[in-house]
């Protein structure tokens, strides 16, 4: 049993709160039994009680008190491929990128590849967002042209719509950020959702839509 | 100048972080500049260093520092009804129910009407996920039996799918919380979006789906 906060396993945990850290160790924390379970061979995992004081375990915690496991695992990243991919560029919030993770792993094949500008997958909020995809699905790394396969891209701004978008796979659905939008080559490629006035959907609302027309026209229907 | 916290207008502030509170003044707060702008009449709008003191704003805004303006406005909630609108049972994250009000507001013509157990759409986590489409669509409240129009529920569980669905108007889209899921008196209207595996999606993304394939059939598509 962990009863002095200058444990290693307890600094390392820590320590991974940090992005610096993360890339250097090539390592990340998830928290919660859901996602423990999901995960794949950890280095070490502490449970509270068990191998941990709980207090202590509370104090490294990124959600705060109450936690009952935390576990510290590789980082995996994936190759960009898959009939149905997902881009993103510049989506800074990593609640997004682990809730269109999440989106991916239910309603395409491929991963969600990030594009510059994103926010760390394997940051806390990303991987809770996850629900356990990250785990399953793997995010991958590239820019733009290192892409295989046909671009379909979301943009708020475009004339066509995603209805009249055409879905030969392999397709990788292009998504920028909330105000900064898409690389200016994917102009030609782009569709917009189709939404009354001004509105605006949030990047990872626009990512299931997309996901979920792409995976149903895919499929042959309508 | 306000210089002092325990100025009137910065008390009511503070107390309307609390749902108590809110329910009995039927008030609540609104923080920045886009919000603001989105909003109906005010009670009261605060600006840093030209009504307050910036660091009294910043101690009583729910998003932390670099607070430049909170409004305080009445509460207004609308009526059930509309072509296409969502009903909400057990949603209990407040970031949720905003991003659902904001997905409405781009897809629908009806309200966001809430059930039991969810989350107060006037908390601050709900209004900043809303994007400000809270002041454009105030929500309703209501209770299944009260809803007027058919009901289409989206469940993980149900057999059916949601391309096979029929969208008739006016029509409800029931969703219900990640893990207790929909009254059962629902179960004969429920379909479920196709996914792969086990894998789900979270009632955000849920409700952002049915509302585009929703919006899609009833314009005349597929």
């Amino acid at each position: 049993m962990i009863r002095s906060p200058d444990n290693d396993k307890l600094k390392t945990i820590r320590k991974l709160a940090a992005k610096s850290w993360r890339d250097k160790l090539r390592l990340f924390a998830a928290e919660g039994e859901d996602l423990v379970e999901a995960a794949w061979e950890p280095e070490f995992v502490l449970r509270a009680g068990v191998d941990v004081e709980p207090e202590l375990l509370n104090a490294v915690s990124s959600l705060g008190s109450g936690t009952r496991v935390i576990g510290v695992y590789e980082q995996r990243w994936a190759e960009p491929g898959g009939e149905l991919s997902v881009w993103l560029s510049g989506v800074e919030d990593p609640g997004n990128v682990g809730t269109i993770i999440r989106a991916a792993h239910a309603l395409a094949d491929g991963p969600v590849v990030l594009g510059p500008g994103c926010a760390d997958p394997y940051s806390p909020k990303a991987v809770r967002a996850s629900m356990g995809s990250i785990f399953a699905r793997p995010p991958a790394r590239a820019q733009l042209a290192e892409l295989p396969g046909r671009r379909l891209a979301l943009s708020a701004h475009a004339e066509g719509t995603l209805e009249e978008a055409s879905f030969e796979a392999p397709l990788v659905l292009c998504l920028g950020a909330e105000r900064d939008g898409l690389p200016t080559e994917l102009e030609a490629a782009a569709v917009r959702i189709p939404v009354g006035g001004a509105e605006s959907l949030n990047v990872a609302m626009a990512a299931s839509i997309g996901l979920y027309e792409a995976a149903r026209r895919m499929r042959g229907h309508g």
